[in-house]
């Protein structure tokens, strides 16, 4: 549910009690003539500006260490597309890797991990310890918050500890995330460990980066979608719930955004048991279905198949009005149901920007 | 929904009309004191006599196109386990190179087709002309249904056109199903005609399989849950309801199983929109879900998760039990919720049918 106590404003938290900028009072539930608009992936290499500063940076783990870099590659996306929210750019292996995990990205292989092949390497793992590694993200969070125009807000975020776990047990990516699934049926109590890990790891950090200046947060949960409904429950839904929970005590007025990618029917028991204000919407999700049994408890953002958003022309058209007609006036965040992908032409981004800052008239 | 009218059997297929194999029999809605049980792929790499075949046919198209070799790979994992339905041992892209599409399988990469790029390259495909192609699989659909045990029932199969579509467009296996998505969104039309040809190969695929013996077969579309559901209801949903359809036309007898992986929410508009007589889940779908709303539908099949059953012990023994308690008595097929994976100890799948078989006393 929306709710913004508004007594008691925040010791440190530096947003206002009535929001202003347009991306927060939708999540505020209050009105706007049209929906506010990001895209998942906003800052990345269908950009030349980013794919400049990728190169200058040497590799993409010191792009991320870097406040001032990580701050332009933020930026970027806001100033050529006049996007309502802004993301840190970082990466959710981060986390993992400040718990004292080994962590490497190779060109044209992506992340690489040392990955944990039994729970008694687990101790090794300090959740305590993890904020002066990542010193350098939250001083990015705070370049980012003063560069930011007024009417943009600042999203933090992190991985969900079900899918940064499929990383430190896989070590890679993987098609069948067999390391994890075969911890979450053989060995429940050992990954409830590490669950237990990760809860405390992502709501200490997202803590800082809301301290920092991030005026929401999203947990990006993307390999949901390939747990039974027992073990997502367990370990996406529980973990999800807690760190909510957590932040709520300390921030009640900080939106949380929750994104379990391809929870399918399981969306519906996520949005009633995590306490997340949005739900973050894969393109798998019919938009009726969602209408009735999703938008009653949270606000929805999301969901164009950011393949189309490649394609273009009069089936972007068509894709950006059905999500306008499906949740009219306010409560929906216009976004991709995934991340953007690099081949994206920037002339269809523009497009975007017209279609849905154009439903501004029309609303 | 079940429907096996008793009136007019089919002119050419053996099946009596009231059928006493148990897997027959459960799709007939007829009581039984447990489910029948099969498992995806359970012809396959985890069986030691299964890699002797493998090695000395040569190649994976060998193997698929020699009727002998077929038969006997279909045959192990009833000698071993006596499952209660044999599946035709072949690949779903036999029908992309009967109808003149290269194909190549290449060790450790999989399958390899030389793509389809544009729509004028559509012409080259004749669906009429697949037959002497694929006559070695007909031949082996005949030697399987000879060599069964009387009370275990032999199914056919076939790709559903989006998921051989998307093989055929991309060439290989991918991770995001750019080319098939970006024709599914860009080019849907020349999309259409690919369908059109599909549609019409694989019921004609179906229905020699059902002359030559099939009592039942499976419509496997492996990559349904990755369209959103415009694209999903013309590209999954129509071409099943249209081959289904023609099936039932010719052999109404003839049961159809419908496997549209990973279709979420829309499994249910699935169940009711093509007529199949069992739906598959995966290993995602939740059981009460299924349960309220698929089940009054149709039968159903699944959705064990294949990671269970590589793990087994004490989580085996739940999950199926879990299984079991969900569905009881009658019109339910135990099997995956995908395909069994290599790493599978042939111990596991002993455990398994012991605790499937086990429920006829306990049921």
């Amino acid at each position: 549910m929306t709710s913004f106590p508004q007594a008691a404003p925040p010791s440190r938290n530096t947003s206002p009690s009535t929001p202003d900028k347009p991306f927060l009072r939708t999540l505020a539930g209050l009105p706007s003539s049209r929906p506010p608009l990001w895209l998942m992936r906003q800052a990345g290499r269908y950009l030349p500006e980013y794919r400049e500063i990728r190169a200058k940076a040497g590799s993409f783990l010191e792009l991320c260490y870097s406040p001032e870099l990580a701050t332009e590659v933020t930026l970027q996306p806001i100033r050529r597309f006049g996007f309502d929210a802004a993301i840190l750019f970082a990466d959710i292996l981060l986390v993992p890797q400040a718990l004292g995990q080994g962590l490497a990205f190779r060109e044209n292989e992506g992340p690489v991990l040392e990955a944990i092949r039994t729970a008694g390497e687990l101790v090794r793992l300090d959740p305590k310890g993890i904020h002066q590694k990542l010193a350098p993200v939250y001083e990015a969070v705070s370049r980012i918050k003063a560069g930011l125009p007024k009417d943009c807000a600042l999203i933090g975020f992190a991985g969900a500890p079900w899918t940064v776990a499929t990383y430190m047990l896989e070590g890679r990516g993987s098609s069948d995330h067999a390391a994890a699934k075969t911890w979450a049926f053989g060995n429940p109590a050992g990954l409830d460990t590490l669950m237990e890990i990760l809860i405390e790891a992502t709501a200490a950090y997202l803590e800082r980066q809301i301290e920092a200046g991030a005026e929401a947060v999203q947990l990006f949960d993307t390999w949901a979608g390939v747990l039974p409904e027992q073990e997502f429950r367990r370990f996406c839904i529980e973990p999800a719930r807690r760190i909510i929970g957590r932040l709520k005590d300390k921030y009640p007025q900080v939106p949380v955004i929750a994104f379990p990618r391809g929870a399918g029917v399981l969306y519906d028991g996520y949005a009633a048991a995590t306490g997340a204000d949005v739900l973050g919407l894969d393109y798998t999700v019919p938009l009726g279905w969602a209408r009735d049994h999703l938008w009653p408890k949270t606000v929805l953002q999301g969901n164009l198949d950011p393949r189309l958003l490649v394609v273009g022309g009069p089936a972007l058209a068509e894709g950006v009005h059905r999500l306008l007609r499906s949740f009219p006036e306010r409560r929906f965040i216009f976004n991709l149901g995934h991340g953007i992908v690099p081949e994206t032409p920037i002339r269809h981004v523009e497009e975007l920007v017209r279609l849905v800052k154009g439903a501004e008239v029309s609303a």
